[in-house]
């Protein structure tokens, strides 16, 4: 099996998996008073020292969440709901189309519930968001609550310059979140070098497990909580603390950041091996989102594995159904809205017609890829691209 | 070690760490459609009906969630927004004081925040919600969002009849929730037969991992969703689903809901001699809660596994330490507000003094319990409780 939807879900880091079975034997809830408790809890602040020296963040801002929807959720709507209880001029959320549903909802939800206004940031051809695009929105910035804008994009890859548009932002006074889902252990991702208020990660599109997430969160940020209850985490996120999962997040985000130089590098080429074979197979795709060689602010522009193309002709659904009968496994989009036959609001959102957002497939490279997967995927790709484009022929004509 | 603190968390059963960790070792996101992504479905789906199974309730009324807390937080804001927005008269949120803080810090911030007003239920000294005072409280039920009473009380055991309190709600047309965390797999649990629309259950409570809670939501209960996103959950949850963590938790809840009847009559023998060891030691020991044998509805009145003692003239946190000190491990109440010194207000709402509440401790016994672990509480319990005591004398004349 030729797996290459590393953007989905990753396979777990085997060091990953063994931290979190260890704990799994270990009883104790992080906040009882006795040994086991005590214990439980140390071994969680542990975790969290490692995570926010992995991240450049200080450890006291790093909160745990059961995964990137969570915190998303957390720091749109919280940041969203404090800043605009402290002034209530503060209606407007700044938000790019092309961020993930996770964010996309939970703003369109404020819309509804709570009288948010939207503006939309304009999204350039490649899927990032310039500096000047932010700057133009935010204007002078006294109506904003809070501006969102995703460090990498899960679809096309995209990059933006998250120091530049922080930067941007604080001119104005307005805090901005980003969602780092995709860009933690791929790009280089330091919080305090960026400036950005709050950051999104999850631990399982680098290795480690589902379920566990990370909301970054200055100490100055404001932010109301989303789950009630014990308030576990600065007051900020309440829940029992999922020890076992936290100590496979942090063993993960540690591997996959140490080693993401040469990752990077080993899984660019085989990303570049890979598109230049299918142009070979089939002359007239598309490549979608930055082009490879693309540079932000001193690294790179587009996710080292990110190949995300269009094959004008032919569905983007037929071609996933064909390419897994084939034993290689890819994606149409973003897997949380996968099921559903729509066009990719990324590329949308980023200018592309309908019919090229429809006829997309995003091959998603990582850590366990090989050249024998990029070798699986170019044996097949010609014929099974033919034979989507006769299958979309004879819907269109029947 | 003496482990009496199953009610803050409990050890895994080892085939739920067997299920968990094989999971771990699989890749595929269930929302992918490709080979991997439909075995994540098919995985997650197959524990979806061995939950329902165990629970009494349909697959498609079970909604994974991170865990007890979002379950709570979800069920209690979710239901208020939806029915709030089908009729703006139903301002009103009925809850009892003795519930757990996910619920009602939930229930303080609607008021906070969105203006619902909330009326406190008589809880009998016991700690449990009586039927009389349900209707009392609901009055015509015109102007109530949602009603929610636990299942068992998590500090002092004290069994509510479900079944009894979902007809007097839904007499008057009120949807009823029910945080069940502390319940299932200790009493019996039937959603169907108890009629309740909402029930909060977690993982960790009974031998399952931490980071994994189920919401039975009745196909006909409203709920506005609290994370937005994929939609994964029948729309009314977010995020990607954490396959290995529901797994274990099917696992568990399978096991546990299954030896329930014989574990219970184990427990509850063990934790009667724990409790008549105490009294023969500590002769002005004061119990909390129901009556050892009390019964509800043909089920148990207290759960099985709990003993809530108070220790007149003894601080709790002082009680708690000395037994840590000899290898005993309990709680002065719920480890969710651990490391507060408060007296419980669990407690306070059964009509207890503070005094009587601050020099209280809970010990709560689980499926790893055995005889030598009562017998560690009572070689020490004599010395513990004159130390306390002296220490409190001490502090007094200070």
């Amino acid at each position: 099996m030729t797996y290459l939807d590393h953007a989905a879900t990753t396979p777990m880091l085997p060091e990953a998996v063994a931290a979190m079975t260890e704990q799994l034997a270990r009883v104790g809830n992080a906040s009882s008073l006795h040994a086991s408790g005590r214990e439980a809890r140390r071994t969680a602040e542990q975790s969290r020292e490692r995570l926010a020296a992995a991240l450049g963040a200080r450890p006291s801002e790093v909160l745990f969440t059961g995964g990137g929807t969570e915190s998303d959720n957390l720091a749109v709507k919280g940041m969203f709901w404090a800043r605009r209880d402290a002034d209530p001029r503060r209606t407007r959320v700044v938000v790019s189309p092309a961020e993930h549903h996770a964010v996309l909802d939970s703003v369109e939800w404020l819309v509804e519930h709570d009288g948010a206004e939207v503006t939309w940031l304009d999204v350039d051809p490649t899927g990032a968001v310039r500096p000047g695009a932010l700057a133009e929105a935010l204007g002078d910035g006294t109506d904003v609550a809070v501006a969102s804008v995703m460090w990498a994009n899960n679809e096309i890859g995209a990059v933006s310059d998250l120091a530049a548009l922080a930067a941007v932002a604080h001119e104005v006074g307005v805090p901005l979140h980003t969602d780092a889902v995709q860009a933690v252990g791929q790009v280089p991702v330091d919080v305090a070098a960026s400036g950005v208020d709050a950051l999104t990660m999850t631990g399982h599109k680098l290795g480690g497990p589902m379920g566990a997430g990370v909301l970054v969160l200055r100490r100055d940020a404001e932010c109301t909580p989303l789950l009630h209850g014990g308030g576990q985490e600065r007051d900020v996120r309440s829940g029992t603390l999922d020890v076992a999962a936290i100590v496979g997040l942090a063993v993960a985000t540690t591997a996959s950041v140490a080693s993401r130089v040469e990752r990077a590098a080993r899984v660019a080429a085989l990303r570049d091996r890979l598109v230049a074979g299918v142009v070979e197979r089939v002359p007239d795709v598309q490549l979608n989102g930055p082009p490879l060689d693309a540079v932000v602010a001193g690294g790179p522009g587009r996710l080292p594995g990110n190949a995300h193309l269009s094959f004008p002709g032919a569905e983007g659904d037929a071609l996933l159904m064909l390419l897994d009968a084939n034993g290689v496994e890819c994606s149409t989009g973003s897997a949380c809205s996968a099921g559903v036959a729509r066009p990719s609001h990324v590329l949308l959102a980023a200018g592309a017609d309908p019919d090229r957002a429809r006829s997309s497939l995003r091959f998603s490279l990582g850590h366990t890829s090989t050249a024998a997967d990029v070798d699986a995927v170019l044996d097949v790709i010609g014929p099974v691209v033919e034979r989507a484009r006769r299958a979309g022929l004879g819907r269109r004509s029947a």
